[in-house]
């Protein structure tokens, strides 16, 4: 994909405005804490790996505010500030865990040092982000058929996470290899990335991409058109149970009812040890003028009552495998996840 | 409801047009059996039976203005354009059957007692539908809890029908009977009649709703806020196969996994007993800008491809009963079925 998800240049997080695409293609320039955490809350930027990404980032840039006064104080207030935006998509603590350990670790040094390692510390997630999804990619490439039909849902692709996407990962390589992949995508109501997204940046690529309404799941699977599913997470529980966008507990109901193998691709940053199972895992509501309007175009009654959680979770039982740097965990989620836990 | 889905009045059809609703409330004027044809064809009138009430006045259409030339011709000319207008509803064909049937009976006798028979005719299946959706609302309704929480997909409501609707019908019972019942209504994209007409139409009826996005059904069952589904039906086979609005399928699928009562709602006209299973029901391919735009808003990237069946089959092993105007059939229904047929 040639436009960037996000880009950090000369101080200033340039982010690929998702909420416009694919009419349009733009950019939001954060300059300040404020700006990231209103683009995460906006979702100007969205996918979990992503989202820790820009955090990283506007906690780089809360550190650099924070020069002329305490630049600890600036961090641990943009690590607030950060974290308030969304919480169901564990990548965000993660990443603002990990820029808080290091302006500790540096709590004696001349904030200038303190400010430079923080941008440093943002631009090696970034960089690891990529390095990890090429990994999950070649990890998940093994289990595609040489001719595949690949459902996935929402948009775990290039564009929600530094570049090259997890479930999207996936798909990339396995066409790297040789293999026909055709990936079928859900549109992905409320916010509609899969339509938006999804599609717009296998376009982009080239890479064969039908769009499905949600409720065309079923029909696609009992067609015989989908091998299998590969989606992303925003949370993996210690038990394996998988907090993603809505519809994805659905699609795996579907996918077992028809014998059809489902994934999760997710870097470690998304598994939570702390959280036993997936009922821990707050699940994030937001407006419900996002499924009564699309496009600021109303579709439905005014006073209507919704119900517009962002995430659901599918128990681990209906997941055949979890996708990870590490390799592809296999049930026993629990014994898997907590030994790769060990050697983390 | 106040607003009549569809009115027949001084030699007109007037029909509430269904793609604007609910920011605007207007009817569409048919004077010609053409004009009824393409008002079934873009969707101004849906919903299988009110598709075959639609079709019933159009023939009357076509019946009156072959009044100088040939009565007969110009029945059997408006039932081939109005059968080709949509394939998967059966109550298309059996409208056109009986009101053929009817012209045919009355083949040695005056147009104008012909143009005027088949009037009858087709205020007959009017009034009926009216009368069956009475009754399977009656019936339905034995199988609502006190309190329930009621999931539907599409709109199988008073403008699916003539009045009162279908799996509405259940719930508009239900509720004259004292029970608490909260509809869940699939918001049903592409067409979004969950959103634009269930949802309206039950508002309107002051009948608590919630919209939910298709991809919601999972969650709203695993939270417990489902006790039973209903829906709608396009045609059912021999065997009890389902076809009914895209995305039905699915629901069922969701509906047997968190162990919900799966119910089938409509009138003898939608049974096609000639059919053996749902293998051998037409499914309707609709246009992919249904699927790509929303009320004209472009909404995935240009030249995505699109799947867009308008319909599935829910396979009768997933449906607990279908409820009809003769009583709610039980499995087996291949016995269920060709018992009431015999006696039909």
């Amino acid at each position: 994909m040639r436009v960037k998800t996000l880009e950090w240049r000369d101080g200033t997080l340039y982010l690929l405005d998702q909420r416009k695409l694919p009419a349009v293609v733009e950019t939001v320039a954060c300059r300040t804490v404020e700006e990231v955490a209103r683009a995460i809350e906006t979702m100007v930027v969205r996918g979990a790996p992503a989202i820790g990404a820009a955090a990283a980032f506007g906690v780089a840039l809360g550190a650099r505010a924070g020069l002329k006064d305490d630049v600890q104080r600036a961090v641990t207030e943009a690590c607030q500030r950060l974290g308030q935006t969304r919480p169901t998509a564990v990548n965000l603590f993660w990443a603002l865990r990990r820029m808080q350990a290091r302006a500790s670790e540096l709590a004696c040094r001349p904030p200038s040092e303190v400010a430079a390692a923080l941008e440093a510390e943002a631009e090696a997630i970034y960089r690891e982000d990529i390095a990890q999804n090429r990994r999950i990619g070649e990890f998940g490439a093994a289990l595609v058929p040489p001719r595949a039909g690949l459902l996935t849902h929402c948009n775990a692709g290039a564009l929600a996470t530094v570049d090259y996407g997890t479930a999207l990962a996936v798909v990339r390589v396995a066409r790297e290899q040789g293999k026909e992949v055709h990936v079928y995508a859900d549109e992905t109501r409320p916010f509609l990335q899969g339509a938006r997204l999804t599609a717009w940046e296998l376009l982009e690529d080239g890479i064969p991409v039908t769009l499905i309404t949600d409720n065309m799941a079923a029909y696609a699977m009992a067609k015989g058109l989908v091998n299998l599913v590969v989606v992303g997470a925003d949370r993996v529980a210690a038990n394996g149970d998988v907090a993603n966008k809505i519809g994805t507990y659905g699609v795996a109901i579907l996918a077992r009812e028809h014998g059809i193998p489902f994934y999760v691709a997710a870097p470690w940053s998304t598994v939570d040890l702390s959280i036993p199972d997936g009922a821990a895992i707050p699940i994030e509501e937001r407006s419900p003028e996002e499924v009564t309007h699309v496009f600021g175009q109303r579709v439905a009654p005014e006073g209507v009552a919704v119900l517009n959680p962002a995430f659901d979770v599918t128990p681990h039982s209906y997941i055949a495998g979890i996708i990870t740097e590490h390799g592809v965990l296999r049930p026993p989620f629990d014994r898997a996840l907590a030994e790769v836990g060990r050697r983390e």
